[in-house]
């Protein structure tokens, strides 16, 4: 997206940005602006079935937990956002009956999200379709020694992004 | 995110999807997160700016175009997002201050956005924050010759996208 100066103006307060190099800044705007127009397009193509991507990616790490559940604390941590901003996706997706919070027994850490049975039915009956956005918007454009440079340069700024992010 | 059947009763509907392999779903879900966390990140850091990513996308393409203008409609194609979402979206920043809508002298194909002064202001004063936020969270953990192979992938992955979304 940004990334190179717009005028001199910019450079002149305070020390001097490291500003990208023409190939830094295409590859940055190649994947910033792919990212976004895949999420638009995801989030499109999920809209009939009432759920974003959002809704989504909190689904799908429900499921692979142990018990179909995790904690608040730790659902924010592995989708790398803050606390408050995860409370009110599962406040939206509770009244969509697709979660619910439930205490920790003898537990002061917090609570638990649970993924409720309407919530595993409704993940289902969209995996189908969700895979062939993905298929059609992604995967089938991208050559397969192309797919695996990508995961092995991503996973560890992953990794560290997960360590670092914000934790309100 | 998703992408691999949960149960057999996922398949049993309709024809067979076709879910991804193992590099597959490896690949996706390291784009797809990491995209999530990167938007999540960077909105975070431009937040103290008073701005999203979003709308930090707009501003850029506006300084980058002739006389800092465009039709709302090529607005919506260069960030790949349907009409009604993209005029939200104005509505918001014209509310900031940062662009305004021109109507189209004798040209009926509809309005212009315009970035003002003061969206170039500070698109100029964010810049060398965002640049920095840019490179720590992404540009600086991925190598230069993977960089490469990532705009090369991606470049027609977008062009193909932007020319099927929906436009409504």
């Amino acid at each position: 997206m940004p990334t190179e100066p717009l005028t001199e103006g910019a450079v002149a307060a305070g020390s001097q940005p490291r500003w990208l190099s023409d190939d830094e800044q295409r590859a940055w705007r190649a994947y910033i602006s792919l990212a976004k127009m895949l999420m638009r397009q995801l989030d499109r193509d999920l809209q009939p079935f009432g759920l974003s991507t959002n809704d989504y990616e909190i689904l799908v790490e429900l499921t692979e937990a142990p018990g179909n559940r995790l904690r608040m604390t730790e659902l924010a941590d592995v989708t790398a956002q803050s606390r408050s901003r995860l409370s009110h996706q599962i406040t939206r997706m509770e009244a969509k009956g697709l979660v619910r919070r439930v205490a920790c027994d003898g537990d002061k850490r917090g609570t638990f999200a649970v993924i409720t049975p309407r919530g595993l039915a409704t993940l289902e009956r969209v995996a189908p379709s969700h895979v062939e956005s993905v298929r059609r918007n992604f995967i089938d454009h991208i050559g397969h020694d192309d797919l695996a440079v990508l995961t092995e340069a991503y996973e560890p700024v992953m990794a560290r992004i997960r360590m670092t992010r914000g934790r309100d």
